[in-house]
This record gives structure tokens, C-alpha cells and sequence, in this order.
């Protein structure tokens, strides 16, 4: 994990020689609004004020970037100069600089896009001012490809940023709902991380010490009030829950998410969160034990319990129509074959069909 | 942390790419005898020659190594002409490896050698053979100065390897009190490590995990027993504690080991034994909370424990005189001050003189 963490109040204030160092000209990639409402675009400019280097923003990043997106990034930073990249936001900024990243560096097709192997990336420095996506942290960008209507994802070891900078400040005014979403992304990242045949004792740890974070926040994210400590414990949570990812990848969870996200427009945390209590539940006849120690970091002892908990706190509306149950199937099917085989719990088609069918509802066509 | 970390049963065999990768000739650091005799150096010279690299070992490195081993091992790397190092062994090969990468790509005087900013080094592939060091994930190397009769650490962002393998394998043969030793060292980096002012939620969630796979193997150390997967759990909580001590560094307790170690040889892991449960204990009243953290990871509730289950693995019979209490009291103050005001428990001079008389023994001059 090649990534430089500061983390604290006015961590990235501190650090002005991280940036100094990072290169000459710099392309801040970030939301149309968050990363100005929340603070942190006006302390990068400071800092890049500071220290005398040049910039430029590329502010058009929606959520779950498109293909489209990353490629205009890319052709924007060229014919500015920029070499170097600071991302800030939540997950969709961060996924959409390191795809800018690598596209800055190499013509790639968009039918390769998504092969690997990428030779070179701008050096980056990520900022989350959302605790959830762990993005900071990892070599993977998220994609939605419109072609195959869902989400893709591209990885490669030069596409860890160079540092991350973890400070809760930035999310002192975020809204309550991307606050539940956005801790659910994390608790199901560090759960399915600890669920992956990659997983190790490195990972686990991590993963562990992730869910009890989030756990002691589990009263916070109910009544929706967070102190200062929340938030930078949270955004830590988040944080080494990208480390985990970044070793064992997710699971089918966040393939069958996808969908409920690119048909349904369910925020991406939200729609883990959707099926992973179930999708536990369904590990509890063939790893218990494992089961069971996630499950004790959370302070619970079912599966059912966990479920129970993510549906208070999600209070979940989406409908599926029969249809889209066996549409969602056949995608996740055929886009989470390797998250499949890798899981400890093994999974089968009816098994997706009936983690979907949970949230078909009577009179949906 | 930007070790690349392999693990697990052959990982060294099945990764020849690593070594391809890493240059066109090896200088292969290790001790007489111990990486022959368990295999490790075997299969180097396999895999250099599965893969044509040419290499030449500098195989003089002796336990705790000094300053002047170092130089000659950089002096013989240049005039080799070696590009890169494999180093294999305990924490003593790996640490001069790291010196020796150093020195190989500049000449610093010896005035000069512990002041830092080592700007290169040559790329490092580590393997260790006892679990306990952690070195192999750590930016330092601990030598010998005997002007000033103590250990003294080189350490730098160049200095962390490239990989590592963990393979219990090596240390299948280790002999029971070179195992119980090195384990207490890493039990003592990752308990050191939770006291640092410089810990983290991301140092303390590896401790933890460290110290609870240590605890799982009290009974094997006790009995002196060690199946491979005991062997494997203790190489891994090991790496683990390294990286723990990479981000916190060690307390004063590594320093008093130092004069343990320089004037009556005790093995570096033991020495940190001989101190820690009464280090603890002084901190029952300082920072209680932590250190119950700490105890519930060894399943104690009070550091007397710890003291009591150190005392029955080690069996203490080191004998120090007054003056020598005297000596070593000065040394640490002089040598420890940066760790002794990086710690969480405050330490006075009285502390540590009554911690070392802990050891000294009637009649002893």
C-alpha cells in the first residue's frame, strides 16, 4: 500500500511540501459544487498559492463517472500542461482522477479501457470529503459504462495516489442520508473484504479494526448527529476499509449493486447495503465461523441482526419489477464472475435471484 | 508501507518475476550458517539461476552487526558490481542489507552514517527466517557502535525493501529459545507500538491483530511445540509488528535492551522481554485505558500478568551490578531521549534505574 496518509484537522494545511513536491502544474479534478461548498477547494488553492504552483480545475465530474467523463478530463489535462493531480470528493472525483491519470499518460481505446496494464499515471493527491468509498486508498477507478449498463472497473498499481489526506472537517456540513450511505460503503467494504479468498491476516486486521470503528458509531449514524470525532473516525473507518479492498477486492455485493445504481439511481454505498445482510446470512451454513467474527465486531451474533439494522437505518423503497430481478441477475452473473469465485461464500444464480427478489414489490411491471 | 508482501507455503519459488525484475546481479546477504541450514539459501540459488541472474554472496554477517561489517559489505557489493540485494536470515542480516544498499550507492563517513537523508539505496528483496524482527518491513537497520557501547539506527524512506516472503517453512528447524525470543520481540514492537504518541487507528489495528495471533501461540511457546501453521502465524504477526514499528518506531524499552544486549549479549528479542511487563505496569496509573487495550489483546487485565508469563518463558538469570544499573540508566537517557518523549507513558531517570534493578542481583559487582 504504497499510499502517504495524513490524517487530522488541517492535515492538508500542514503539508504544503507534499504538493511542492507532487509537480509543476496541477489539474484539481472534483464535483460541480461539494469540494467548493465544503471548504477543501479553497484550501487547495491556498496551498497551491503558496507554493507558487500553477493550476487548473476540471470540476465536471458527476456521480458514477462515465467513460465519457474521464476521456474529456484526460484531453483537458493534456492541452493544459498539467502534471500532476489533485482529486477531491467523494468516490466519483477520486475513481474519475486516476482514469484522468492514466489517460493523460496513454491513448488508450476506449475498448481497452478496462484490460489493465497500464504503463504510467500523473502523480495524484486524493482528499475525501465523504467517508465511504475508501477511493484514497486504492488502484481501482469506477466506470459506468453505458454499453453494458453497469458499472466497470479499472485497476493497476500505478494508479495509487501518491498521498491521501484524511481530515473530517470536510464533511462537517455533509447531508445526513450520504453520511448513512457513504458508512455503509465502508462497513461493506471491510465485511466483504474479510469474505474474499484474498483475504490475509494483514487484510483482516484492518477489516477489524474498520467495522468496530464503525460500529461505535452505528448511535451517531441512527439519530444523525456527528461531532468533529465522528467524522474523522468515520473517514478513518472508510480509509482502512480501502486498504482492505485494495488487497482482496469486494464481492458480488457490489456487482449486484451496480444495478440497483445504474437502473434505479441508488446511491452506490446505499445499494451495498441493500443485500449484504442477506448475503451474510447466506454464509452462515458454509463459513460460520467467519460469519461470526464479522458479525462480533459489528456486536452482533446473526446475520439477521445486521439486516434488520442496515433496513432501519436505509429504510429501503426501491421496487424491482420481475423483469428487472432477472435482468439484475444476468448482468451480475455475467459481470461478477471472478468476484464469484472469489468469495468464501459460494453463490449461486438463484441465490442473486432471490437477494434481488427481496426488493421486487407486488404490482411492479 | 510500500513493501510488496508475499506469504504463505513456497511463495519464494513461485515468484521468480520478483527477483527478474529487481536487477542483473544479487548480492545475497545472510549469516554463516543459519540461511543454509534452513533451506532459504538453497532456494535463491535456484530461482537466481532459474532466472539467469548472476550473484555472489556476502554471507559474514554476524548477530547484532557492526558498523565495520557494513562497510565491508558495501565495499564488496561495488566491487562485485551487484545491483540489487536478497537478504535472508534474522533481523541481523536483514538490517546490514539494508546499511550495506546504502552504502553501496554513496560514500558516507562514519560521522555521518545515523544522520539520515540517505537519498538511494539498492532495490532490497527480504526473506526472514525467524519471526520476530518485523525488518523486513521496517525502513531500519539497527548496528552496533561500539564507541559509544550501544546500538544505533540507520533509517530512511529508501531503506524499506521491495518484497518480502513470509514462509514458515524457513523456520522449521528454528531452535525453541531463538523462538521464543524473536516472538517476544515482535509481541514487545507491537506493544511498544500501541504507546507511542505517534500510533494511529491504522498502527494500532495491525497491533492488534499482531498481538492476538502472538497470544494464540502462548501455549506452543510454552510447551515449545510449533506446527507450520504456528510457524506461519508467528512470521505474520511478526510482519504485522513491523509494520507497526515502521510507522511508530519502538520505546525505551528497545533502548534498554540495547545495553542488555552490548555488555552481557542477551538476544535483542529477550532483552526487550526482561523490561516490558513492568514498563506496562507503569502505565496502569498514566494511561490506564491503553494499556488495558493492550492486555485484553494478550487475554490479561493486569501488566503483573505479563510480567509473571515473561519471567516463566524466559527465566531471567542476567545479573547486573549497581554499576552497571548506573551505566545503562545513563546510556538510555542519553541515547533514548527522542523515544522517551515519543511514549505515552512518562518515564523518569528513577524509572528506568529501578526497572534495570529489577535485574541486579546480590553479590554481583
Amino acid at each position: 500500500m504504497p499510499v502517504r496518509v495524513y490524517s487530522g484537522a488541517n492535515c492538508l494545511l500542514q503539508h504544503p511540501e507534499v504538493f511542492a513536491a507532487a509537480g509543476k502544474k496541477a489539474l484539481i479534478v472534483c464535483g460541480r459544487n461539494s469540494a467548493k461548498r465544503c471548504g477543501v477547494f479553497a484550501d487547495i488553492e491556498k496551498i497551491l498559492k503558496e507554493t507558487g504552483q500553477d493550476f487548473v480545475a476540471f470540476d465536471r465530474v458527476e456521480p458514477n463517472p462515465s467513460i465519457e467523463t474521464v476521456y474529456e478530463g484526460a484531453a483537458f489535462a493534456r492541452s493544459e500542461g498539467a502534471d500532476f493531480i489533485v482529486a477531491a470528493g467523494g468516490g466519483s472525483p477520486m475513481d474519475a482522477a486516476k482514469a484522468i491519470a492514466v489517460l493523460a499518460c496513454a491513448s488508450i481505446p476506449r475498448e481497452a479501457l478496462f484490460q489493465g496494464n497500464y504503463v504510467k499515471a500523473l502523480p495524484m493527491i486524493h482528499i475525501p470529503t465523504t467517508a465511504g468509498t475508501g477511493s484514497e486508498l486504492t488502484p481501482y477507478a469506477i466506470l459506468t459504462d453505458d454499453r453494458i449498463e453497469t458499472k466497470m472497473t479499472m485497476s493497476g498499481p500505478v494508479m495509487f495516489p501518491k498521498a491521501a489526506f484524511l481530515d473530517g472537517k470536510y464533511m462537517a456540513q455533509l447531508p445526513y442520508r450520504t453520511t448513512v450511505h457513504t458508512a455503509v460503503d465502508a462497513l461493506s467494504h471491510a465485511a466483504e473484504g474479510m469474505l474474499s479468498n484474498k483475504s490475509s491476516r494483514f487484510s483482516d486486521a484492518l477489516a477489524k479494526q474498520s467495522l468496530q470503528m464503525i460500529t461505535a458509531q452505528f448511535p451517531a449514524l441512527e439519530i444523525g448527529r456527528f461531532d468533529a470525532a465522528a467524522r474523522q473516525s468515520l473517514l478513518e473507518a472508510s480509509a482502512l476499509a480501502g486498504m482492505v479492498i485494495s488487497q482482496t477486492g469486494t464481492t458480488v455485493v457490489h456487482t449486484m449493486g451496480y444495478s440497483f445504481t445504474y437502473f434505479l439511481g441508488t446511491d452506490h454505498g446505499r445499494a451495498n447495503g441493500l443485500t449484504l445482510g442477506q448475503f451474510l446470512a447466506l454464509g452462515e451454513a458454509q463459513c460460520p465461523a467467519r460469519i461470526r467474527e464479522i458479525l462480533s465486531c459489528l456486536g452482533m451474533t446473526k446475520a439477521a441482526e445486521l439486516t434488520v439494522f442496515l433496513r432501519k437505518l436505509l429504510q429501503p423503497d426501491e421496487r424491482l419489477s420481475e423483469a428487472q430481478v432477472r435482468k439484475f441477475t444476468e448482468i451480475t452473473m455475467k459481470r461478477g464472475a471472478k468476484k464469484l469465485s472469489d468469495c468464501m461464500i459460494r453463490v449461486s444464480e438463484t441465490d442473486i435471484m432471490n437477494l434481488y427478489a427481496g426488493y421486487r414489490q407486488e404490482g411492479v411491471k
